[in-house]
């Protein structure tokens, strides 16, 4: 029991990521049934969308779910609606300022995460009054920060200003990492690229496969002049670095990107022509598991580091 | 004691990480005194230079000492002539081949180590017979990878493959990231940062104090065109920024670079038109202390975390 189990009423302290095209009903009920916080990646849906998830996964599960929803979008207000009036109870909100929704929710009864990527807007999450924030590292997937501050460095340094509910997110992928985070400073984790690739994922199984197949160095922060994601090195990233490396404006790089890049490769499987959002940790990933096997293994490897590291002394 | 400590025969499993410009014999010297393993960097030294190095440094150590040494420059057969001629028996190579000298190295009895900032060397160095490496990732300072893995992603990855004794670096600025870097499956730690900043670094006093004033953000890495280098973000940094967003070619880079950047900026203190090599650590350098005193403190951190984390149980 700590103050991210107490704070979601949860059994351990492991949140998976609100993922766009991944994390629908089904990867969230079954990651909350298996005792960690499901999150609903209200990102990619328009508002019928998640009423329609938000009314699954409640049908699912007893326990408590949330929704995660990047500020990024001209329907954030009707999606926030559409949570209070459903009744969710933890909103995760990510992209943007936290300022903007934060004491409306809490009005509400609604326990609120920010996500932030930096110092900066860490201390303005604290300000905002959140409840808990998300600390990302540079090596998670999908958008990420300008300053590319890795989490093995933001954790300690986000710590030391601050005693609010930490997550860390951003390359952990097994127990082994879960616990080196939190002996970082953190008091729980954010999973990503893990649940992406898991059976309750409602991603493409052609994107899952390229998570299984990514290795060291496959992932890049691409579009830093637009807003930095994390993707897969396919023929599409190629074609936007080549484009960056010849110096192409912003407008050109919005011009070669189109709409509905993520949705073509993390969705409809296209992975030459689409973007696929996935972390560092896709290089270690071997297996499409189900969520409730991933949060067994998660806590048994945490345990058998904890057991290792308590034998181990420095003097 | 643990592969690391008796590899070298030290107290600590602590590598001080051989800087160019930072360490010279008075820095490697305080930390082998201190219980870690101090090295020179002669990746900045001509070879009369690094035998006055190496020469002061026995006389002021009884204890286990190494150099450093960048496979990067034309004098590396008369560097390594010297080391062997005066007896070092501890050489850290890196950014070059592990096959080029490991073996002519080794018969000469000499412990090899090279630094990799990626799977694949870390297999190659391997092959080549080192005794161990060092696994460095993106948010370390100086010179860095091509596939930007991060120290939380690239331990786990490389431990996977391999049990060779794993000295972890890129991010370790306090015995808590000590500890989490052990728990993420290294054997020991280089630092490099917070040594830069030391009292006994040879660094300039104006680039120490540009250390401690760094915060979140202000390195990033550069010249990925050419050899990528994580510099703190100053105005010659801009300016090369502004170079490659305009579509630089590489020459057009080397050309703008010159030579002597690193040298004007670290060791001669020019903070604005000098290249500053330091690691994101940085960001939470706060003073400039003796390197005993570091040394001390990394023990003491790593022990408190040790206990936090001993009773912290998932179940």
């Amino acid at each position: 029991m700590n103050n991210i189990t107490s704070l979601f009423k949860i059994k351990y302290p492991i949140v998976q990521g609100g993922m766009i095209w991944c994390s629908g009903w089904e990867l969230a009920a079954a990651v909350s049934n298996a005792g960690g916080l499901g999150l609903i990646g209200a990102g990619s849906m328009y508002p019928d969308v998640l009423e329609e998830h938000i009314r699954k996964c409640k049908a699912a599960t007893q326990k408590p779910f949330g929704v995660n929803v990047p500020l990024l979008y001209p329907q954030t207000d009707e999606l926030m609606e559409i949570i209070i009036h459903e009744g969710v109870k933890i909103v995760f909100t990510s992209a943007g300022n936290p300022k903007k929704y934060t004491a409306y929710l809490k009005e509400k009864g609604i326990t609120v995460v920010h996500v932030v990527a930096n110092k900066k807007f860490a201390k303005k999450s604290i300000e905002a009054g959140v409840d808990a924030i998300v600390v990302e590292g540079f090596e998670a997937g999908g958008h990420n920060g300008f300053e590319e501050t890795t989490t093995m460095v933001m954790i300690p340094m986000i710590r030391k200003i601050s005693n609010i509910p930490l997550i860390a997110a951003g390359g952990i992928g097994s127990g082994q990492s879960m616990f080196a985070a939190m002996a970082l400073g953190a008091d729980g984790v954010q999973i990503g690229s893990l649940f992406a690739a898991s059976e309750e994922s409602s991603a493409h199984s052609e994107f899952k496969q390229s998570i299984i197949n990514a290795d060291d160095g496959d992932t890049q922060l691409a579009l830093k002049k637009l807003v930095p994601v994390r993707l897969i090195k396919n023929e599409f990233f190629k074609r936007i670095q080549e484009a960056k490396n010849t110096g192409a404006s912003r407008e050109e790089l919005l011009e070669l990107l189109g709409r509905g890049r993520a949705k073509l490769g993390m969705f409809e499987g296209n992975t030459t022509e689409g973007e696929l959002e996935i972390g560092q940790v896709s290089g270690m990933i071997e297996n499409i598991k189900p969520a409730a096997e991933i949060i067994h293994s998660l806590v048994e490897e945490f345990s058998i580091t904890s057991q290792r590291m308590t034998h181990f002394k420095l003097l």
